[in-house]
């Protein structure tokens, strides 16, 4: 890993980072796009033969595959499963909010109602990046939300079958329907709704480029939880990590992707040769060696800083999608932290125990964008809605100024909606509220 | 306005709207942002006088031009600003979350913390369009949310100012910089940074197909709030409706623009002929009256329904940026609403209350979106980080159930990160937290 140090290079050369250089496929998609919302359920049996080159007989998962799934899967698959669905429920159950009322002068009510989502598409890439995790949980916040109908998208193998630890998790979550249907074609399902799927109001879930784009072009048709990138992990390290450690947790983020972005950020000039020499011992041993040692080349890096402070500085310029404090006293670096999706405290505490188990979301803002997103939760799958009660007295005690205000946006019938019920003087000065309510 | 009928007419004719033809500007608004992204202040002062035919001193806007401002707009405006700011400041202060943290088995503490952004812009439209109300509802929650910079974006004139009242209630809301750049230029400033203007973490605000295409275009590179589009009401009225009212209400609406929505919704066929009447008198006293002709005509619709569940059916089908509940018994129907920006109650809350003054925000999801998205908030301002800490003994116990998940996902380099943390088992086995933090 190449090594940079606060002391000796500049700031711009320590942030760089590659991305990768994406093929516009903006018209394809919009294409397909088009297809799906003109042609439904048709467009979506011809799409899959074209570009997956599967013949579908359903676009629907039957119970039987389900079924089948849930008998192929090791019973201590499912436990596990189980257990992570008990932690992952336990943690974003405290997410959920409480709307607020209250009540003001003159009789005046208002609050902010919390109202569930009405109908969620979850998409499940397939392939290698087929994770039964991400159904965990990308659908159990919906659930705890108290979403009607959750959906779950998901291309099949060359012989039109879902991966059964996918059925499984689907299950185990509650996802009440499964469509075969992947990339943008999946995308604009949800969007538009065919004879088959139902239009969705949000699509959660990462995908490809493809996907990635639609998701893009229907954002505001429908909301999207993000558009996603390549994972990334800093790690902050002082004199107590265990650079055998440090390296795991680094190889663990590289071998997602070829452009995946693993940092150290350490205090300790000593740890570094330690580190590399893991590293090298380590990915030798790797199965994805040849994803991870790309990863590692294209955006992997180890920062040398003075201290503690100047470790925080860097992670939130970069403000990393996870962020290990393998440091004798994480606790006390917690509160510096402004930019990181989720936090992993201490050197017991690897970052994949938030992939998987623990409790908090594993899908995080990427690429910096921790800056402005936040890690995906209840909130997510609700709405707001605010109301406004007036009394007649209220009014009366709101009317020139609303009128001043209107009246300077140039706004007339503003002003009007406001005067017509001073004009009408019966009912606007009447003080019993029933009768005001009632006055015809 | 056309009438229909839920007893005669398909719900796909009561329901049909008439959007916008939206010329596609996306590639003249991807040239801007490219010239913006990569020629900073020079290009920002080329567009503007390109553009708007505007040749700028200076992007910024002076201290000067604000203390002009303020001496030039009338004592009671400013009073009124205030007041309006108490009150909206008031309802938001509620908005307000608390991160949480919890402490689990064996030693294990999680939690999700709130934090505010820390630089949004905040876009306001020049022209007509230019409202004092929008200044004080996009940039109060921010200010409660903590937002350490908040920028505005807007348009000048001709003569390359800005209207005073926006630059009143900027300083009344306290906003820290004002920048005289509008248009798809003005967003790109925000999602680039120049010279100049600061890069920003969250765009919110209205604007016109330029501003809403490139800010689609800057999103995920920056947050936004959405993607707006022309203004709607929809109206319940029972028995105890009064006709004039309606009608005014019906009105402010539809001034705002040709393509605004304003609709009634009502069981009382008497009231049908009244509120028409009403409406061509009222529409003919009104200054704006070509716009709320035009919205009339192009979206204007009362739908008589068989009594009021039938009407929050469809309500929440069309789901309004604004609800009025013009009906006897208000609160009654307020829990039947599931897709609704902001609901005013009762004869006496004329939606024009909360443009303005009471302190709901009248930033709303428009076209339909109330389905998933939310009136502006303080959640606007904040993003949310998740954090872990597991001991030793709580990595112990999770440890076989992580690495057959791992293992599941034909992630091993996810499950060497537990896996190493076993083998030293002198350091894993340690009980003592502090002796297994500092172990070396």
């Amino acid at each position: 890993m190449r090594v940079y140090s606060t002391q000796r290079d500049p700031l711009n050369d320590i942030l760089a980072r590659k991305y990768a250089e994406t093929a516009d496929v903006s018209a394809i998609v919009q294409k397909i796009i088009e297809r799906v919302r003109t042609g439904g359920d048709r467009a979506l049996y011809q799409l899959i033969e074209e570009i997956d080159n599967v013949t579908l007989d359903s676009l629907t998962v039957s119970k039987a595959e389900i079924e089948t799934a849930l008998q192929t899967v090791s019973a201590e698959l499912l436990e596990v499963m189980e257990q992570a669905k008990a932690n992952i429920l336990a943690f974003h159950q405290k997410q959920v909010r409480q709307g607020f009322a209250s009540t003001e002068q003159n009789g005046v009510v208002m609050g902010q109602r919390i109202l569930s989502l009405s109908c969620v598409g979850v998409y499940v890439p397939g392939g290698t990046a087929a994770y039964p995790s991400t159904v965990l949980m990308d659908v159990l916040p919906a659930k705890i939300a108290g979403v009607k109908k959750i959906v779950m998208m998901t291309p099949t193998d060359s012989e039109g079958n879902v991966p059964v630890a996918i059925l499984a998790a689907a299950q185990i979550a509650g996802v009440d329907e499964i469509y075969k249907v992947g990339g943008a074609q999946g995308i604009a399902a949800l969007a538009y709704g065919t004879e088959t799927i139902p239009k969705v109001d949000k699509i959660v879930g990462p995908g490809n480029i493809y996907v990635a784009t639609a998701k893009r072009m229907v954002y505001g048709t429908v909301d999207i939880d993000m558009i996603a990138g390549p994972s990334d992990v800093l790690i902050i390290a002082d004199h107590s990590a265990n650079p055998r450690w440090v390296a795991a947790d680094l190889l663990a983020q590289a071998e997602h992707d070829k452009l995946a972005q693993a940092i150290l950020v350490t205090t300790e000039e000593a740890l570094i040769k330690k580190v590399q020499l893991e590293l090298e011992q380590q990915l030798a041993e790797l199965p994805r060696k040849e994803i991870a040692a790309a990863a590692i080349e294209n955006n992997g890096k180890i920062i040398l800083v003075q201290d503690l402070a100047e470790a925080t500085d860097i992670a939130n310029l970069i403000a990393p999608e996870h962020l290990e404090l393998s440091v004798a006293d994480p606790f006390a670096l917690l509160g510096k932290i402004e930019n990181a999706g989720s936090v992993f405290l201490g050197h017991h505490t690897p970052e994949v125990l938030g992939d998987y188990f623990a409790g908090p979301n594993h899908t995080l803002p990427t690429e910096g964008t921790a800056r402005f997103y936040s890690p995906l939760s209840v909130d997510d799958f609700v709405k707001k809605s605010s109301y406004l009660y007036y009394t007649p007295e209220a009014l009366e005690a709101a009317a020139s100024a609303v009128e001043l205000f209107a009246e300077t946006e140039a706004l007339i019938g503003h002003a009007r909606s406001m005067k017509v019920r001073r004009d009408n003087d019966s009912t606007f000065a009447a003080k019993d509220k029933k009768s005001a309510d009632r006055f015809v």
